[in-house]
């Protein structure tokens, strides 16, 4: 049975239709161009018209919905949305009312998780805990079959995790947040940061030479290349994730550990660092039974987990 | 329907009788002395008989065990008893056939939290965060109406999450895990440290003075009487525990916090220290639902809690 995935992110909105066994048979993406809800549902419309049209014999039921935004999953209400600008939405009845079906809604990164648990790296796992680290840092917990929500929604918000009271401004607002060292946006403003204090100096140069805009795998390009400034920010980033997941790992004692996010994918010594800070600092009886995997589906893992959802 | 609860402790042993509204309408208790599994088991027989020869007319059911220990809670094997000495015991097995009846065995942190949870100061919430800071720091999540525990049973190792990499060494092995600055063993140990590092400081004069056996409560005293040695121990102590209670909030969302334990009862500055701790450091979102509550059971919890489990 095939159902609609769709993943609205801050700036494209993608539909996917996926079969029973995860596999996407069709897909579309547009820019959405941001604004109401209603217009918004209605790219959103066109977008899934897109993507049915190229398997017109294929018959769809469901329609999940991955949001990067705070959603209360039982009411389908988007609490707070930054990309977008939205707060208190009731996102998930907007879109139902223009498709004239029902919409299943949810965090994206809760999304991903899921369709990582149920065809990717983590099918069959007892207890999984996932982490992504791609503009900022989040993680989900599935146990018991299910996405752990904690009491009102909002659980496992690692990238909010402090281990530096004090310490960097985080977009939350809120100081020393793990996502403010180690988040990709946060990267690239250390990044920023650094070359504005260092000016003339080897980093500096580095990325002038590169003819590239400024991004976070030029972090990793300097750090490797032997630069002190690059290694530094990149040490604490990775430091600072490695002891976050490794406290996760004590607590959830999840029987797998996936690791995702395009931050990890272009910054490899990151998810090293996360792995290393795993096998240092979670508990031995933690550790016992951990496998640590890579995240399989990549930028469709959103896509497949929402339409899986919703089947 | 009456069942019974046992708490199986370093050096006592308890039983109770509790009814099921959690009310304990008989409790013995004797020290076990220690040795082998069957020899613990004849004690915990006769501790049993003699709570039960008081209430003769009730009849009792199930037999529930907490104990001082890391516990496979499915197969009833007791994995390391430190206190005990025991490494991979079929406990429950064995203190079944001396009962001739069948016993649930589990760790004693989680029989309390699950005693809060029923008929204590969780009673009804929806998802749950338990702190008991004792002689270790331990902690135990409710969440779907049942113990949290992780894919091999060691979920919520609170006391083991770490902050301070390569920090002091913790009686499990490990460095800087909360336990090793928080518990009330490890603040004695500090406190004990300290007078050796500080003869003829005011700190020694305080604790010769007071005439009493060393113990982490003559820290808060002096503390309190303005002795900066033992105030920055209770600092450090009291930050690491509100930021490692803190970021447990972010992640487990809860509906309550629980925070109880002998240490917390007897430095109420450390009580203050986790509430401020996660007043400041938990995520808004996670705060906005949650409220914070003091254990109501006391030293009963446990007992009451493998009771209300075994019925």
């Amino acid at each position: 049975m095939a159902t609609l995935g769709v993943d609205l992110g801050g700036t494209n909105v993608r539909a996917a239709v996926v079969d029973g066994a995860g596999n996407v048979v069709a897909e579309a993406r547009r820019p959405h161009g941001g604004g109401a809800p209603e217009q918004v549902a209605e790219v959103i419309a066109e977008v899934i018209r897109e993507a049915t049209e190229k398997v017109p014999l294929v018959p769809v039921y469901g329609v999940g919905v991955g949001i990067a935004a705070q959603v209360d999953d039982q009411t389908g209400v988007v609490e707070v949305a930054p990309n977008l600008g939205w707060r208190d939405v009731p996102f998930a009845n907007v879109l139902s009312e223009r498709l004239g079906r029902s919409v299943v809604l949810l965090n994206d990164l809760s999304a991903a998780a899921w369709g990582e648990y149920r065809v990717g790296a983590g099918a069959g796992a007892e207890a999984l805990l996932v982490v992504f680290v791609g503009t900022g840092v989040g993680a989900a917990i599935i146990t018991g079959g299910a996405l752990y929500r904690g009491a009102s929604g909002v659980a496992a918000e690692l990238g909010h995790v402090k281990l530096v009271p004090g310490g960097r401004r985080c977009g939350c607002g809120d100081d020393g947040c793990v996502e403010a060292y180690a988040g990709g946006v946060s990267l690239k403003q250390q990044l920023r940061e650094a070359l504005e204090e260092s000016r003339g100096t080897g980093l500096a140069e580095f990325v002038a030479r590169s003819g590239r805009p400024l991004e976070g795998s030029l972090l990793e390009e300097a750090a490797a290349a032997g630069d002190p400034v690059a290694q530094v920010i990149l040490q604490r980033a990775g430091s600072l994730l490695g002891l976050a997941v490794a406290n996760q790992v004590t607590m959830v004692n999840p029987e797998r550990l996936i690791l995702g996010g395009g931050t990890l994918q272009h910054l490899p010594s990151l998810r090293r660092a996360i792995v290393t800070g795993v096998r240092a600092y979670a508990t031995r009886s933690s550790l016992a039974h951990l496998t640590i995997a890579d995240a399989k589906l990549g930028d469709r893992s959103g896509l497949v987990g929402a339409a899986l959802l919703a089947a």
